[in-house]
């Protein structure tokens, strides 16, 4: 916080055993889980990767451009301490001036490094300085320079492409999340090339299902000419989505994505939603009749599933762009997305009451309401078949919030109801470090299990390895 | 989960320090604690096995019907996993076919034990094998027969009939939930009978108060013949309730017992009370008014007990028969009941500015709602003298939840404004289990207050005793 | 619990290494990080110790003045197992008849020693008793006399007098919470004073913002003799609250202070607030209009806040007065105040909108609604430059509460968010012991990020100062 502190240059290590539990013996059994799954391939079924990243396989842009203004983690936080976003090289909506300079904003970030201290942030971009660019001394005001040049001259060499990286990195399979509008000519693109990795879409239809969102008029058109269906009446609507889902679905996606404000999902009317679709597009809806048809929406959407067997993902409870100066200027996912209470129980029961015993549907819930966890969101994976359960996310991509996931739904929904780690990131470059996270902490809450007698070593090591691979797999294979 | 993998038959054994904390001098503490509660006798205040078992004593059926079919917690995991609720030999209402055959039913249960890894059924079913049974190898598919012969071939011999094992199981006192249209046959033969077992009833009136269920005109006038008293008013309603009340006391009762769907106890008008009760008898009761008068019963049967001493158990906040599909075809208590938020502060307001401070009332507070643990219910604890907290209880009664509970409420309302634990059991071979995680639970809490230095041994020892014993025998005596 | 146990005179005895993690390398860890902090000053900017004490630092008053009747965790806790607040020497509002004998008061509290087992109130009073007292021997019904002699021996001399106290305890400077009505007499007798200790009052207008408080008439009257400002209308009102403000500020007070019964901070238009409060002044006014009255005023405060720079502390969500029986016999602050959900995010957004960003707005945000932690504190505190998170607070005040805080919210907010410990006493002579729990429970979390691996030892301990003494010095500047 001094200013005044010395601050000499202190070496950048990672501990071996960072993150396991610090009593000797249960560390040595998670020593041993974590072996056991650590270099287990990464199925990422959740993620904001950018295919064309990997369709282009170009070279990274500058150390700053790739670590620090697309990751709101990292700039929230200093913007929490009176940093500007402008200043951080964010782009401005309007069009005004902002940081240009790459080596700029790198100094502003190692300046700030200890605001990092605790957080998720620090773990991922520790491991990923010190694993994928060789860093080998802590960010600071007096080694900006000097790690900025390690990692310009890395993303320089062609190991360091995003193909490349992809292989490294031991990745299984990567969905990433498409606009129903996207004509997914990226993942056409990766299929149609020589190299083997395999990226997906996922359906994520929230723009259209949100008939008060000031783009959601153009929006329908457009989906008229991706799809060629017309979209002037509400049925048109549904067949247009049928088609987009099923060009997806043509495209290799596993499944669908939902953010909604709530978790209601109670279905209208035959002639209600019918109606609210004209008054949307006539320009006249009110916010009550946007939410009622966003629920409807959502029930349809799971219908839709059932049809198609893509797993269906719900992540609600998040007030998006809380500060509306914030979004004028900046646009969204700036950090000012803050989440609100869910009550799944209420909001889910139209659904699960029609599809939650479907032999062909199957979702995953998210959540960052952690109250939810042992309250609703166990009891409802501990008993429907088809729910699964989306680990802590977001916010609560993190030890202790993964590790209080694990306390509060296991003993309830067992171990076996989950759906596998999802890194929800932007950050290529994270991923591993994310992945490597999650193992780690569950291979302490495993470890931990063993340690008061209550599971054997071997059936740690087997769990672990499912919660790692296996789980994941059978989770987000099409149903049906 | 690969139907592929070898499973060898794997020994079944008990960790003598389960559950314990893992850091060696804690466990060692731990140890001395849980020694002295270990052997301590069951006092079971809040159950749900049928006295008749006990009036009867007759040998238990088969393995599945003792262990699988009747349980709710073992029944939904597998139909989390895609079992169906016929194939494990639950009962359909319409009569329908579902499997009779005990043995292909403990077959399908024993394949799916992996399921209930780091759930507390896997430590109560493992304990329950080990210790009553004898069972010494792991259930899986290869080993079901002959864990299945082990058991009947026990169920056959006489020192495994219901007395025998309540005997042998230490209870000093088992109470039983029992409806006010029940006459109470069993428990009065038990009371007529040579054996010394002390089986007391509970009074749950939930049906006769919740005037929107569809049995609950029938009831009503059951009561009225199995009271002696008219119920065609309000007021022969309320006479009716009191008889009932006092034929368990008579029988031994000590406390009532109330779920409903919100902890709202707001007191009726004297006339509303009447004209709701009157639209209820001529069938046209709006949900609203089903609700008021919930609460209104609640408030009144909190003044019955300032009037005859029965402690009073309050649990809110489940939605019952969730999935309507399931409730029709397999009745209630399959698994398909979720928690819901509840509000205690507002909802209880008015029965405890009533009778909070009344010398002769006594509440236990239960709850699935762990938000209200520190919020709510440890400061109502803490300062009301009729307030006790009941321990977490259904899905919450595993070893982190009930870690979490001491955790968030001994620190507000301290050890002694607890009223023991519950059990809340049908699967009456469970019954030592589940008290011994219990006790387990609490010695390494203890421990771990003697470890950070904050509690003497000393008085851990005093403390974990008085939680065993002295407390639920206080909390549950009767008042006045 | 059984009055036959002999209850042998036990010695008081602090463990060094109390609340400080168990596992042995971890500990030695945390001792290390606890010896950087242990003797720092104490900053204590949120609490409600009575300038007059320190104005006359007049001898105190025997020892159950001191330590029982005042402490509302204390009698609480006694009432919760059947104590009467008359037995306590609590005054009644009445003028009835109290226990008045200060010796008889402390034989009741020393009998109810073990009630407070696992508390904070028993290691706050353990270290008193022991620190300040140079009590040996534990309290209990056979050595609550000699305790009493010891006490009342220490309070005769001199070095037990108030500022002396104040000087021994190591207090950099302590603010009081203060009503805008108050002249602030004793704040200026102590700064005229040659006493070089530093007392600084806080604006709490909680009564002058109620509007349906019965003596709000009564309080704006005299608001206008205070300050010399007319409050017959709103605009008026509004003058003499700055002018109060200003007054404080002279002062040397640093923040203001709101408790609300919610988070609400909506902003009334123009002509609304002005109508309410003239309906108000006529003493007709709904509960409607008074809560967003409340709603419309934390609004302005904030808006004050950008203009004279005082920092804004608030803590919405207590039932306060929740017995009326106790609240019209004993008055207020008496245990009978009970927690309720708080919603932040929706509560907080006029407010964080309009002033979230500016930069001479810092508000510090105090919960007893854990569920907020994650969901809403953390993510505000994490982006929002003006926000920072207050410590738990009166019944979370306690180690496993605080360590929850920390789990729940570094992850998200940082540790460079929060506002340093408040200890919210009324209790002089507890407020080193409150400070000490404090700082071994962050040397315990930061021991444990050390034992991780996560953190660096000399990160940890440049962290656990600044959280000690740099964030709340930097946290309450006042702001501009």
């Amino acid at each position: 916080m001094d200013p005044g502190r010395v601050t000499l240059a202190r070496p950048l290590t990672l501990d071996d055993d960072r993150i396991l539990p610090t009593e000797p013996h249960v560390r040595s059994v998670a020593r041993e889980i974590y072996a056991a799954v650590r270099d287990l391939p990464i199925i990422s079924m959740h993620g904001h990767v950018d295919a064309g990243i990997l369709a282009r396989d170009e070279a990274f842009p500058d150390p700053a451009q790739l670590l620090v203004v697309p990751d709101h983690y990292v700039t929230r936080m200093l913007v929490s301490q009176g940093a500007r976003l402008e200043d951080l090289g964010v782009l401005r909506t309007d069009g005004g001036p902002v940081e240009t300079d790459g080596r700029a904003i790198w100094r502003r970030f190692c300046a700030g490094w200890h605001l990092h201290r605790g957080t998720p942030s620090r773990l991922w971009l520790e491991q990923e300085l010190h694993d994928v660019f060789g860093v080998r001394v802590e960010p600071s005001a007096g080694t900006a320079d000097e790690i900025y040049d390690v990692i310009a001259d890395c993303l320089a060499r062609p190991e360091f492409r995003p193909r490349a990286l992809f292989d490294r990195f031991g990745i299984e399979v990567l969905a990433t999340t498409d606009s129903p509008l996207d004509d997914l000519a990226d993942h056409r693109a990766i299929a149609a090339s020589e190299w083997r990795g395999r990226v997906v879409p996922t359906f994520r239809p929230d723009a259209l299902v949100h008939v008060d969102r000031p783009s959601w008029r153009t929006d329908v058109e457009r989906l008229a000419e991706v799809s060629g269906v017309g979209t002037t009446t509400y049925e048109g609507f549904l067949g247009a989505l049928r088609q987009r889902r099923d060009h997806f679905v043509a495209c290799g996606a596993l499944s669908t994505d939902h953010g909604h404000a709530t978790a209601d999902s109670r279905p209208l009317e035959a002639g209600e939603a019918e109606a609210i679709y004209a008054s949307a597009l006539a320009g006249s809806v009110t916010p009550q009749q946007a939410r009622a048809f966003a629920a409807h929406m959502l029930f349809e959407m799971a219908r839709m599933s059932t049809e198609d067997g893509l797993v269906m993902q719900i992540h609600p409870g998040v007030a998006r762009d809380y500060d509306p100066g914030v979004h004028e200027l900046f646009g969204a996912d700036k950090g000012f997305d803050i989440p609100t209470p869910v009550d799944f129980v209420r909001g889910l029961r139209p659904l699960l009451q029609a599809f939650g015993r479907h032999p062909r549907f199957r979702c995953v819930l998210f959540t960052i309401d952690e109250t939810t966890y042992s309250r609703e969101l166990a009891p409802l994976a501990g008993v429907f078949p088809s729910v699964r359960l989306g680990v802590p996310w977001w916010f609560l991509d993190s030890p202790y919030a993964m590790r209080r996931f694990r306390e509060a739904t296991v003993e309830t929904a067992g171990l076996y109801n989950g759906a596998g780690f999802v890194d929800d990131t932007r950050a290529f470059a994270s991923i591993p470090a994310r992945h490597d996270v999650a193992r780690r902490v569950d291979s302490g809450f495993l470890a931990d299990l063993v340690g008061r007698g209550q599971l054997r070593l071997d059936e740690a090591l087997e769990t672990a390895v499912d919660l790692t691979v296996t789980l994941p797999r059978l989770a987000y294979q099409r149903q049906g």
